[in-house]
């Protein structure tokens, strides 16, 4: 009989082996991948894992999105599976470890399990959702979205890549178009595993995150208009320095943002100066404040203050401003239940581990909108991801899984 | 016997319908001119000019650098000729009155002489300076500032323009590359009319801007490093946002400005920020700061002071700061009997006045360095410039071409 104990881990060499051979497929020119969304490196990508699901015995499905779904069998015909998994398409100029980390420890979950012959009631399912990173086909995580509901197929499919490309006619020319009905795979829990892409686990040196809640976004576009005028020639106070106000508004996105600590966030990332002359006063400058809280209601305090404290420094300095929001999502939380479980398996195994909101979107936000579903994260060296620089140790990798695997049979159930 | 009497007045109508016809030559896409140095469209203004100016008697010479001089002689033999003129070379997108109007204001004294048939001891000479602008070729005011000794004329011959293309070929392939050693012509005195590209003049309504000074210029490059991260996964606490650096040494570079009012000034007009994405914290921002001031101490303590704070700032918010100064050039301070023969004139022709400070850098500036000299302003329509929507009224272009009139024949003095 076999129970959840700490001594029940999965196979780290083969997980870490198995990353590895994944990151021969599609490599980058500095260490990482290039193995975008539906080219000819993701459907390399999708014949190896494939291979190996079928290997661990597991039977895949494919949907009409191209998500894939390896189920290895409970013993209950009328229990609904428990997804494990995440995604193996990567940015660019991406990390070995962003997604691929995620998918491949659900599949060694399924391999350990065959290793030890345990049976779960609830089939267990390898799930490896289609262009999570959204840089050839805008917006991200889009097939997890038609899945959840939250976007149109046939939108999805006129997706347009930079060279005019549909997704749908590349998903059919990669091959990997399904049969199934998006969406129609009905499911009890997802978990998925991710790097943290950012720094708070390995400053901290804490082994596991347990993710809470899934920042809500929102990003709104700043116009603010001055006059273009000669830097020489213009009076100081006959100025109306568009440049000059974009900074005033910086700093007070840093302070609403402090407003709210420690969970909120508030920067600018993106800023063009018009014309962007040595000698010429800016004239225009459009910038993009990102503001991000697992609250909603602060989501909407910030972007108020942001609204009435950006007229009041405009309006000061003679200059013009628009505001325009062009992104957000509100945020997530996740199923008590599941992040529960995620918070035992680290406990029991003897994992340090701590609380995170993920900044950043993933494929579980979608999913955790049609059935339970928890993220479990582990460190990443400097925070750094969408870099092919990007790093990870083995023990990491391994804590991560071995969370995942005991949250996942948990809720699939063992069968003794 | 012809006095400087206030009815002595250049013919306004023929000036500017010059200026109209001259305007005609490389016309821009939006009303103003395309006639950037050394293009055939510039050798085309130049062949217009030069017929003008045989038509009024005048013996034209070419220099090494291209810069033409228009000869009206003088009843003494041995004295010196007075200069006035300015440029006929534009922006890509420029105006048509910025350095025209000088030009074609001292041709058209030249022709008011004629018309009226006066003598004047010393000979005058209306000169169009090559290459003003530096758009196509940089440094601006190169031809003058080899005329003047402050750049070799071999190291002008080589700056290129963005196809390659070298400037000491391109004035031989457009014919105007003269045998005369640059700034081997003597001269009594330079006087230069131009549009104040700036706001001042029309917003006190006033006729004429009486030039004492040139704006000394300071241009630092500041590099701001901080770490690229997510927007979403980096708490407020770990971030090095060089964005928000920036934002905070723009509002000290205006502190800095206006603790030295009124006359200097200081912005940033270019302002590049890395990797300049929605979702990614700038990791390094890149930009220039502009400081001007008609006293050199002013601007050495500007620079210091942004220095000084720049570090500060950086320090305190875990960020890395490297200046470097990529431009500038000393303050001007006119000659006192020239800015005080434009003050007469102004006076005479009972024209409103009042002493300005170019902010931005004209022929002037240098020839300053080898002979008396001294400019004079008229006002531009919201101080616009280097545009091609740059306009003057043709009073205001009348009034700026009698007041140079007036001090240009007052310092060749009438013989009667």
């Amino acid at each position: 009989m076999v129970a959840l104990s700490d001594n029940l881990k999965i196979n780290s060499a083969r997980l870490w082996d198995s990353i590895g051979e994944m990151a021969k497929i599609g490599p980058g020119i500095a260490g990482g991948n290039n193995r975008q969304t539906l080219t000819d490196e993701d459907g390399e990508g999708r014949s190896l894992f494939r291979k190996w699901c079928e290997e661990a015995k597991c039977v895949v499905g494919i949907d009409q999105m191209g998500n894939m779904f390896a189920a290895r069998e409970g013993t209950d015909p009328n229990a609904l599976p428990v997804f494990v998994g995440s995604h193996l398409d990567t940015q660019p100029t991406g990390g070995k470890y962003d997604g691929v980390l995620g998918t491949l420890a659900a599949l060694e979950i399924v391999r350990t399990l065959n290793d030890l012959n345990i049976k779960t009631r609830r089939p267990i399912a390898v799930v490896n959702w289609t262009n999570e990173e959204g840089t050839r086909f805008a917006p991200a995580m889009l097939a997890s979205g038609v899945f959840a509901g939250v976007y149109d197929q046939d939108w999805a499919y006129e997706r347009k890549d930079a060279d005019g490309k549909l997704f749908g006619e590349e998903l059919k020319r990669i091959g990997w178009l399904g049969g199934e009905k998006t969406g129609d795979r009905k499911l009890h829990a997802f978990f998925e595993l991710h790097i943290e892409q950012g720094p708070i686990l390995e400053a901290e040196n804490v082994d596991i995150g347990v993710v809470t809640h899934g920042q809500g976004l929102s990003w709104t576009q700043v116009t603010v208009r001055g006059q273009e005028s000669h830097t020489g020639s213009t009076p100081m106070a006959m100025r109306r320095n568009a440049g000059l106000g974009m900074a005033r508004i910086l700093q007070l996105v840093d302070e609403i943002a402090l407003g709210h600590a420690p969970h909120a966030v508030g920067a600018a990332g993106h800023i063009d100066v018009h014309p962007n002359s040595r000698n010429v006063i800016p004239g225009v400058v459009v910038f993009t404040v990102d503001f991000r809280s697992p609250e909603l209601s602060v989501i909407e305090d910030m972007e108020r203050r942001l609204e009435k404290g950006g007229k009041e420094i405009c309006e000061s300095m003679g200059l013009e401003i628009e505001f325009e929001k062009v992104g957000g999502f509100d945020p997530v939380e996740f199923d008590s239940g599941c992040v529960a479980a995620v918070r035992n398996a680290a406990e029991r195994l003897g994992y340090s581990h701590r609380e995170l909101i993920s900044g950043a979107g993933h494929d579980a936000c979608w999913i955790n909108r049609v059935a339970p579903t928890a993220m479990i994260m582990c460190p990443c060296e400097g925070g750094l991801s969408h870099n092919e620089a990007e790093n990870i140790s083995q023990e990491w990798a391994s804590a991560g899984a071995n969370v995942l695997f005991h949250a996942a049979v948990e809720t699939a159930e063992i069968v003794t």
